[in-house]
């Protein structure tokens, strides 16, 4: 049985993970493909940790070029995150002609082109398909089984984190503050949790998922992003008397020859499949011109769910390997569309306003959003009071000619305050 | 640009969704394969025929072996369905050399296996993507992105005809006739719709299934399966207030070394992320020991989706083909588990009978259940009248058992009638 050598870069959850995918399936993964894979050494700097695996601690190395530069290793793993040195290490892989298996979205929204240059230089494959949605097989989805559709649109729920603490908030009644720190002590969010609450994780991913689905370069700092920090038990209540949950939603659309996009909490109807996704888990919404719509389901992060996809990847480069074939995969990226960027889209949303319970009020506002082209599809009026909430949902608009016409409102006191705008998804 | 050529056998529903996704795409699909997929000839008997594509007439034959001995195809497509003679024109066609692409699940369920070892004999490929959840890329999903895992239960709405008409029986409270009919009307159910309606068409899906899923060869014959046509409003209601929707699953589980399945209306909780699959949509959920709980989403059935997914195999082979490598390609079909057949399984049930509302009925119901060591979970008397219905959930058990404690009830005079037994999933 041929043997195929891994080194994997990182001794993090994933990692572990990885490590445990191959050890519980090994015998099963020799069977069916015929290849025997062998992670034979690991990056660990700290090796007197204990990581909750049964490794030969001869298996553990503290400098990277002994992966790197070792000639019976035909595939590097790297799962160290963030965007330095993993960049570095990932090229240098490369360029020693080892293909490379990764999980980092950081890496690949900023740096994915020059690796994919590299890797096709080089003849060797770059793969990646935990580093959206974890165990869930979408990227590998998108660039084969779905290949033949030009695709329309993405709607995707990608950050586990969020999706928990927004999960919990609706079921729970709980407030943001409380549930991060729960999620927190249970492992589900970081000590420092900016990079998930701030969406730019998930802007991270919808900049690999456009480049996918519409081989479309949109670097994720181009792409209009707001976290979850300002979402309230309010509106989630609100949201659910309109018939809706509120997600942490990535989208993107192609309208002509533009793609639009945007990261922000979204009211999604309960009716619509990605509703019903809760907690940890994430789910990506795809619409291509054939398959018309579709929905991946599953864990979008944990050891093991992200350590499937991984092994996963390294079994399709090892059989590759294994037939002499591997040089001749197909790249996974594609930057070769003719599509711009035209930024946030047309959307509808939901507007909370604070009012003056005075005699038409409602009338000035009407008035002014109609002054601005913007039409109302509902108002909601929750409860009578010195100052009282006043919630719509308007018909599609601009984001930046809302924002106008709420600043009108405001400055003509028509409106105490505007306390939350949040786009809507019919 | 190389030019793979393709024969279609049969000019159906599906046949027409391939050549338009082609039409619609080709460009698209050059640009990012560098190949050119040319659809050469079609199997057609009746070319007089309108088809709604726009297909040059030279392009239709009339004698399949036109197609099966033509050199010039590389690839033929059986989209005509029913076992034979599309496993004939299979069977020729790779023994010919030449690649096949099917959705013929019910061909394949039969004879799958034999199908599988003369392509291997005959170093083509044989590809089905599209006979499993029409436009849903999960075939593709299971034997690549997660072929890391080792799975242990699938659960499966996969016949978009069912769950039509169970759809809107749920949401409409209408009949299951007068469903049947505006689902024939609409071209969701056939003029005959046996197949579907009695679960015969998931039981094939299942069959192929469970040979990817587990390696296991268990023919449809051997599912005990069970359709919808004794699917009453009256159930529906009353599954209703215990939380769930009633769906026709598939569902197949590994047990020690067995593999038990079924095919049968089963209520699933409205939590359950299957429960909110609709109308003509399917859904496949798999649980594997690495990536945990996932689903793949989409429509089961209808041209565009299902050419989607041919449209998928026949790419991947054409560019195989193309870099020369299409005689490695793994094949698809596993039956090399060690699993055995179990039959159908321990689950919850629901339970509907019809008793004589008079004291201590429920204690003489609920003392036989104990005989047999059946245990309630819980009871419902809906409304009081001189015949009344009973409901209860019971925890798991063997169908057999049950059956066996159902007779006694009746045989005891205890219970007038039982008028619902249906699997409960949790």
């Amino acid at each position: 049985m041929k043997t195929v050598k891994v080194g994997v870069l990182g001794i993090g959850n994933v990692a572990t993970g990885t490590y445990k995918t191959l050890q519980l399936n090994r015998e099963k993964i020799q069977k069916s493909t015929g290849v025997d894979i062998v992670i034979s050494k690991i990056l660990n700097r700290r090796p007197d940790v204990d990581r909750g695996i049964d490794v030969d601690p001869g298996v553990y190395v503290q400098d990277v070029n002994l992966i790197l530069d070792d000639p019976e290793i035909d595939i590097v793993v790297e799962l160290i995150g963030g965007i330095e040195p993993a960049t570095e290490y990932m090229a240098k892989a490369l360029a020693n002609g080892k293909h490379v298996v990764t999980a980092n979205k950081a890496a690949l929204a900023v740096n994915g082109k020059m690796l994919q240059n590299l890797a096709m230089e080089n003849k060797v494959m770059l793969r990646f398909e935990a580093s959206v949605g974890g165990g869930i097989p979408v990227i590998n989805a998108i660039t084969t089984a779905l290949r033949s559709n030009d695709f329309d649109e993405i709607l995707g729920i990608v950050n586990g984190t969020t999706n928990y603490i927004l999960t919990q908030m609706t079921d729970n009644g709980s407030d943001y503050d409380s549930v991060l720190k729960d999620a927190q002590e249970k492992g589900f969010a970081e000590r420092d949790p900016s990079g998930d609450v701030e969406g730019h994780d998930v802007a991270n991913k919808l900049s690999v998922l456009m480049s996918l689905v519409f081989g479309a370069d949109i670097p994720p700092s181009d792409i209009p992003t707001q976290g979850i920090t300002s979402v309230s038990k309010v509106d989630i209540n609100y949201a659910t008397q309109f018939g809706c949950k509120i997600k942490l939603i990535a989208a993107a659309r192609k309208v002509g020859d533009t793609v639009e996009c945007e990261v922000q909490p979204t009211l999604i109807p309960l009716t619509h499949p990605i509703a019903s996704v809760n907690n940890e888990f994430n789910a990506i919404f795809i619409t291509g011109n054939a398959v018309d719509d579709v929905m991946f389901y599953g864990k979008g992060a944990g050891p093991l769910p992200t350590g499937s996809a991984v092994m996963g990847d390294i079994i399709d480069i090892a059989c590759a390997i294994d037939k002499g074939s591997a040089f001749d995969m197909q790249p996974v990226l594609r930057y070769d569309s003719e599509l711009t960027f035209a930024g946030e889209g047309v959307n509808q949303y939901y507007v909370r306003l604070s009012v003056e319970d005075k005699p038409g009020i409602l009338g000035k506002i009407s008035s002014t959003f109609g002054n601005f082209g913007i039409s109302i599809e509902s108002m909601m009026q929750p409860k009578h009071s010195e100052i009282v909430p006043l919630l719509f949902i308007i018909h599609e608009t601009k984001r930046s000619v809302l924002d106008d016409a709420l600043a009108d409102l405001v400055a003509n006191n028509y409106v105490k305050s505007v306390d939350s705008v949040m786009k809507v998804v019919k």
